[in-house]
């Protein structure tokens, strides 16, 4: 059975481990900070990939940032990791064949294969942490628009410039959705600038705790009634660590009141918290 | 060279002509009024292809509503349209071949083949009128979704409920990018309830009506950047009777600096005022 030696590119940690062609982790789990400096990256990925390699067939990358169509390569900027980082030649890190695929790409795509949206040919996925990232599964098959861009969850939730967003531009989805979209939900309702979103998540039965997670819930849904009726999906599945503060069953019967498109699933993630590294483990095998 | 009868069914007007695989309309335009009940439209259905269908190979119907994914029946309700148009058995109305695709989708795929957005594999096209309907090309395919409703452009604007929709829901796109929307946008911003998109297009040298178009052509960029980011497509076609009053090359400019995917273009539909017969008949012939 063929394996892939699967890395994880994070900007604040990287992952790797080996990965079977059913989506099963074989190998340990070894865990490292990133690095600050694209040599050091690069120095970590030799270091990385001259230990396993032999035992694998394909090196398979699930890396922060736009991936080409080609998966060989980053489009553009990525945020907080070496600004150089875009630039490197993921080929030339190994003899043997070597897939990258943007992180939430590759983990929507181990939903889709040993994961809640299995057996469903159309699936979104929602990953909601410190950002939003989102994964598009259509006719069984990863999407990836025109240059490998696509699935960014930046579309508006209001027009009145009212919350900057990481992106530069004002007012996204991710901005509201996101935890750190909580936090300023938080502090917008609130009127406290300190308060955290453990505050709000520990203390949830108080009136203006509840208050403040029912406007964050309710974004969510606005977005996801939006993606539904673009997409006329199977599912949206929701990942990531703010995933287990929504109550998904309310917001699927809510969000199938007022779609226009046809009925669908609201599921959270199950492929685990390595779900990136398994999906491009998966592509790269070719699953 | 093989021929479709097109037939185009709207809420308000029924039209029919002939086309080739060019999409070269190579009949006369028929124009009739949309009956008011179920069996009349059937009547009128089988009026014009008792005349026609002799002299053409299939039968290609471009109709309000979503239709489903054999291309032979609508899903759901329809608006303003007899109600139980949506049960229509439109393969028992001939025995030459017959193909129903939505109008807005069979008018994206004309701009496809031999419109603004020929030789581009990714477009989406935005239909401009007193609603707005979607079109979504990917990868030289049309996109329809898991059950064919794909491509409703009632994604949201404000989650405030601020304006209704015509959906059901509030703030849809629709809402606000249609000329309704303008309507809407003219009321909330001079105060008075009897002013028109007509007032405010006459007289857009005016200070107020400056604005008012202005505030409407965000919410359309607002709405465009979102779908430029989640598809990251070539183009985005804008069609309807709303487009001419749109500032695309600014739209484009400004559109392409708040986006985290890679550039794209924003044209104008050239296929003319008969898109939707020429995709239907297109996609009914193969092309």
């Amino acid at each position: 059975m063929k394996k892939a030696l699967a890395i994880d590119v994070g900007g604040t940690k990287i992952y790797s481990t080996i990965i079977n062609p059913k989506g099963e982790i074989i190998g340990d789990i070894e865990k490292f900070h990133t690095p600050k400096t694209f040599v050091e990256i690069k120095a970590l990925f030799n270091e990385i990939i001259s230990k396993h390699e032999k035992d694998v067939d394909v090196i398979a990358f699930a890396t922060c940032g736009a991936v080409n169509n080609s998966n060989d390569g980053i489009l553009g900027s990525t945020g907080n990791i070496a600004k150089e980082y875009p630039t490197m030649d993921f080929k030339s890190l190994s003899t043997k064949p070597v897939f990258v695929e943007n992180d939430a790409n590759a983990a929507a795509w181990a939903e889709h294969i040993i994961g809640s949206s299995k057996g469903m040919p159309y699936s979104i996925m929602l990953t909601l942490g410190t950002g939003v990232g989102g994964g598009i599964i259509l006719n069984n098959k990863l999407y990836k628009g025109k240059n490998g861009a696509a699935g960014e969850m930046h579309f508006k939730m209001r027009t009145d410039k009212h919350r900057k967003c990481t992106c530069g531009s004002w007012d996204c989805f991710e901005a509201y959705a996101s935890g750190t979209g909580l936090k300023k939900t938080a502090e917008e309702i609130s009127g406290e600038s300190d308060i955290t979103t453990y505050d709000v998540i520990d203390n949830k039965d108080r009136p203006i705790m509840k208050k403040i997670l029912e406007t964050w819930q309710n974004d969510i849904l606005e977005g996801i009634i939006g993606l539904a009726n673009i997409f006329d999906p199977d599912c949206i599945v929701l990942s990531g660590s703010m995933a287990e503060f929504v109550d998904i069953e309310c917001l699927e019967k809510e969000a199938n009141k007022q779609i226009v498109t046809t009925p669908f699933k609201i599921v959270k993630a199950s492929a685990g918290n390595y779900s990136g590294m398994i999906g491009a483990a998966l592509l790269a095998l070719g699953e």
